[in-house]
């Protein structure tokens, strides 16, 4: 019971946290290691940021530009300079003015500066919210299957089941929602909070309409719960439509506690993100803070504070381009419009109506994301069946599912590809996917 | 039950995380509030590294001297360049080459680089390994009191229970901790590991001798637990005294998890540290891997990776001073060294035998911390009259325990100071020792 075998081992995985024996948290990691393993193989799997602007001197800019910001400040007080960017520094972080002046500018949302917390990436805003807000064994996450793994993986790493909720074409089946909560309180549960990405989900690519939006808020007030909404890729649409406001923006009750993340506007190697948590918490006698302080004194036993370095990076962008990330990310977004188009076009011409029936695919208007459905289930078998033998990489939507039960849908990324590759990577996919089809017929 | 109260408050903290209504959560928040309630007082309260030296361009210095180095490793391929500094990383980190190499100039150490995880922080590689370490409510974590706030604080994220072992003036009592683990084993828990820091440990200022070292070993190996070795101190020694080795130098069982922290040797705004974990973890059918792989597993869910620019940072430092950091901080070491003699020195004019029974206080040779006994009980009452009265800021004891219980010990710092704060500060000290003493005569 010690899980000591000193023959072989120091340690057992089955005397570990339980966590490291789900499928859940090594589902990203094996998704990391094929693309490792087959580095010739065209990836439509990677949801990473286009790299074709990346540009080591840029981070010196941004840290001069924050500098000089800071030097403004501070009246020319070098020493506060210095003891803000280097030193151990304020938990709930320091470019939380700039982070509020971008949800002004770019979502026409305004928040208190003082109900945001800087994390390590928008996953550590994601834990530090489940870690608060899961007490007992009867709190429960709801998350719309398919789901983003990073959500179920931090679930398990503070013991908190998820309560499945149905996907649709609209992004999420409200109907289900509600009777899911009702399910779950009746047998004694407490749905703390629904996880939603209401623009361009990963990995369905759909975007919530706006009167979804304003349904799911109503069921969140009525059913006492919060919603999580992680927006990493709503800057990303299209010029010729609009996106409905952000979950944040419609919400008149705090029901939203707001992920962000500067992994794909920003710089990923910033590891930058931030939670926006105005909830009124009830300390005793009358008295409330906002949930943002719990989390950021959750914050201080996990990471103490995130790197002002780090910061910094995220915040000079930031002044660069007047707080608008919109604006920041003119030309990305360019690459990526190109590149869906490319993608929706590439599968037209492949897949013309009747020649493989079975075949077929959303069209988001921005994102990262399309989703494929193919006549034949698909596992991580068949994935690296189509690494080795096509050379194209994608990923299997059961890992989006957490079950590891094959579906017949494939997610396609095309974030971090040219539209030559993408073309490359078509091709073999549409190879990969007439051999299948051809086996079951 | 649900928490909600519509009236005034959105959440209840009754219905979060129980480690937010904990003391020990609370103490880091209070300590770091109270300096700044008081912006004019002394503070021999903070464990911040000295200032004095900080300089923002060395930022930009040893960002190019990592890239530089990176265009070595990748023969001048910027594209591999950027995407390793610039693009989501390898979750345990970029720079793990160059720390085994810093262990071995420094700590004649030989690890396995692919043993190391790179962390945001000291910090988040104790909750790494707590995490995976806290199976069952059965899995708890021995640990000297007095103790870091932090351990306490990581533990309660993870819902483990700290079982306390006497400290004593060598440190650990080894009786007591053999008898801890014999009961705690008689009545069903399971004793993971021990958290001990054996050099200059904050906050008694104590390091483990060699043969305190190794019996601690032996008693791991007998009673089958790992040792949680933090060290973020050892290098911060006197010229004239020689540190036993790390108990992870002594270690031939593979016993010690090693965690490392740059924040006070390399720069605490890149919150950048490290996992040294090379144990065993057998993973069914006879394989195993090492737990710095498990480790891994539970920081992919919780920051993806630790940002790369921020090791960039350490990394450049690291290779300025060829790996070692008893090097590049030879001139900060002559500040801690100078302080501690100011602070020896300054204790003993103004404390001579006989002038005030009750005081007196330890002798490390090294370290940030000294603790100076006093005739009287000490709670936060008292620091903030002291604060306010006498303005300066020192840190009651009972923080280090956890219970809120006062002591008759206070915690001084040094390490921030320059000597003239130091006078100044030891004058307000003594000015208010002498008034409680007075008070209870």
């Amino acid at each position: 019971m010690s899980g000591i075998d000193r023959a072989s081992a120091e340690l057992d995985l089955l005397g570990l946290h339980e966590s490291l024996a789900s499928p859940v948290i090594e589902s990203m990691n094996f998704l990391n290691e094929v693309s490792q393993r087959f580095p010739d193989a065209v990836s439509l799997a990677a949801g990473r940021p286009y790299e074709g602007l990346f540009d080591t001197e840029a981070v010196h800019r941004y840290l001069r530009r924050y500098t000089d910001h800071l030097m403004e400040r501070f009246d020319g007080d070098v020493v506060q300079v210095r003891r803000t960017m280097l030193q151990y520094g304020r938990t709930k972080g320091i470019i939380h003015d700039l982070i509020a002046r971008n949800l002004a500018v770019d979502e026409n949302v305004v928040v208190d500066p003082e109900s945001i917390v800087v994390t390590v990436g928008c996953q550590e805003a994601l834990f530090l919210t489940l870690r608060a807000l899961r007490r007992s064994e009867h709190d429960v996450l709801l998350t719309v299957l398919p789901c983003y793994v990073g959500v179920a993986g931090a679930a398990e790493l503070v013991d908190m089941p998820l309560l499945p909720v149905k996907g649709s074409s609209e992004g999420i089946d409200l109907e289900d929602l509600a009777a899911v909560v009702a399910r779950a309180k009746e047998s004694g549960l407490r749905p703390r909070a629904c996880y939603v990405v209401a623009d361009f989900a990963n990995p369905s690519g759909i975007s919530l309409s706006r009167e979804t939006r304003e349904r799911l808020l109503r069921l969140a007030q009525e059913h006492d719960f919060l919603v999580l909404e992680d927006n990493p890729y709503g800057i990303f649409s299209s010029p010729d439509t609009e996106q409905p406001p952000t979950l944040l923006a419609l919400d008149r009750d705090r029901r939203v506690v707001y992920l962000g993340s500067f992994a794909k506007t920003g710089l990923p190697g910033a590891r930058v993100g931030y939670v926006v948590a105005d909830q009124r918490v009830s300390t005793g006698d009358g008295a409330t803070e906002p949930l943002a302080d719990q989390l950021a004194k959750i914050k201080s036993m996990l990471t103490v504070n995130t790197s002002p370095i780090a910061q910094a990076v995220i915040g000079g962008k930031l002044l660069e381009h007047d707080c608008s990330l919109r604006a920041a990310n003119t030309e990305e977004n360019k690459v990526y419009q190109r590149n869906l188009r490319h993608v929706l076009d590439g599968l037209a011409e492949r897949f013309p109506p009747g020649r493989c029936p079975g075949v077929s695919w959303n069209a988001p208007s921005g994102g990262f994301f399309v989703v494929l459905d193919v006549p034949f289930p698909v596992d991580d078998e068949l994935l690296e069946h189509s690494a080795r033998r096509h050379r194209v990489l994608w990923t299997p939507m059961h890992h989006f599912y957490g079950d590891g039960v094959p579906r017949h849908q494939i997610r396609l990324s095309f974030s971090y590809l040219t539209p030559d590759e993408i073309t490359v990577g078509l091709d073999r996919l549409a190879d990969f996917i007439f051999e299948q089809y051809e086996a079951i017929s």
